[in-house]
């Protein structure tokens, strides 16, 4: 229903297609020992995050709003954890594109070995806005790489690989709609993903700081006029990835600060918590809609 | 005493060198409102691996060994872990150069505005190795990049920047010659740095596979001649910024397979403890030695 197409999630290697043993070694996950089909089988949407914690935090709390149980960390490395409540997985990938890319090709593998079909993906997170005011939920209509290309960057065999890294248009126009309803304030724009949190993003308040204040600005400037309305560090390769793999995907992060007016993160305890429930409440209120019209 | 300078570790940027309050925020510490030099001023040792418990592992063993309590975890953030173990800090980074980015910016901060001086810094972890077999640990003389240049790769303000990586010789001699003391096999030799686990590393089992078994291998003979005995995926980054910082710095990571004979880690778990011990024995023995000669 998702999207369209009634579609199982692909395995794009030829070679472990044709391997009887699989080991997900990240989630300490085998594809002989373990029952994945039972486990994972009727998976419709994979939400995602940096912070394990945290997963564990939306996927207690999604259970008990559709009244489901919550699975215990299915996880058996100390590397990601991973809940399912429902239809819905609940996985950590850490910080940045390389650790986000073990998480996603593991799970992408375990969502085909478990015969999985018609999956949508999110990844819930924050960032720093780029003109936009803290606690706004910024959609991301695409993902640009440092070089501010449309790419995720690859190196494969010693050679640079450039994957274009658009996110589902339709899907990013649903979340907007919905977020009018359930009151979340969001916005549609661009996303920089960075390959680090101070010289990456043009901060002033790192160990390492070539640039001058007038450098930054200017450089926050050029990404607003491009269209780029936050800056986060993993969308990429999480756009291209699920590109690859013809599962709809969006990310759904919200904005921790306006990077135009500071760098640095100064929130009470109640705004943050407020603050980073919101990509939460706009995906899990599209989640419920899908999964009435699934019943 | 270990980079015969009696440096204290610096703070190469101006701007934030000016202001009065400085928010480690992926730690939750605070330049004003922590006591950083009472709490880390006499640190002359950081060593870092990608799981949080095992660094908490490591971290508990090593005050045991040494007699002096272990430190409760002294990051308030879910992103990361540090232990305190006498002059030792005990830090997780995570996988990959974004995250290992984030607080390595952020512990060499922390050691600055501690008044922290003659710091060494170690990574000890896991990786595939290039023709030595499993159980070897690789003593990095530099690490490489996914184009196999000996540059970290950055992007900052929109352009690509090329930090060079070597490591420290005099460190990376002092540990071989120790390792026989102490019965640890190791090889010197260089590192490639990946971006990911599966097409960054030729691997064949990923969830996507362009190139061919040939392909594969004849990359591996490329690497090894070139002097590459491991693959992993943070020593770019640990290398250049540790060396922007003039903190001499190794990289210590075992191999947990020879990838010329195959790609999925299948260890038992006593083999596995035992290999993921030694970066830590050989690592450890060091430290001990220094701190004698330092009393």
């Amino acid at each position: 229903l998702q999207n369209n197409n009634n579609s199982v999630v692909p395995l794009l290697n030829p070679i472990i297609a044709g391997e009887k043993e699989d080991f997900l070694y990240h989630f300490g996950i085998s594809k002989t020992k373990d029952n994945i089909p039972a486990a994972f089988g009727d998976v419709k949407f994979v939400c995602t995050g940096g912070s394990g914690p945290r997963m564990a935090l939306f996927a207690e709390m999604f259970s008990k709003e559709i009244g489901v149980p919550c699975s215990d960390n299915l996880s058996k490395s100390d590397r990601f954890v991973m809940y399912k409540a429902g239809p819905v997985l609940w996985v950590s990938h850490g910080m940045g594109n390389p650790s986000i890319s073990i998480m996603l090709v593991e799970v992408i593998k375990l969502l085909h070995y478990a015969g999985a079909s018609d999956v949508t993906a999110f990844r819930l997170g924050t960032s720093g806005g780029v003109g936009v005011e803290a606690g706004t939920v910024v959609l991301s209509t695409l993902a640009l790489n440092g070089e501010l290309q449309e790419y995720h960057i690859q190196y494969i065999l010693g050679k640079k690989v450039l994957r274009p890294s658009p996110l589902s248009h339709s899907l990013t126009e649903e979340l907007a709609q919905l977020a009018k309803k359930v009151s979340v304030p969001v916005e549609c724009g661009k996303t920089l993903c960075a390959d680090d949190f101070y010289e990456g993003q043009a901060r002033l308040d790192g160990e390492f700081c070539a640039y001058t204040s007038k450098d930054k600005y200017d450089f926050l400037h050029t990404l607003y006029e491009k269209g780029v309305r936050n800056i986060e560090m993993e969308s990429t390769c999480f756009a291209s990835m699920f590109r690859r793999a013809s599962i709809p995907a969006a990310v759904v992060c919200v904005a921790l600060l306006n990077r135009m007016k500071g760098d640095q993160i100064h929130l009470d305890e109640e705004t943050y918590n407020d603050y980073e429930m919101r990509p939460f409440k706009l995906v899990t209120a599209y989640i419920k809609e899908k999964m009435k019209s699934l019943q």
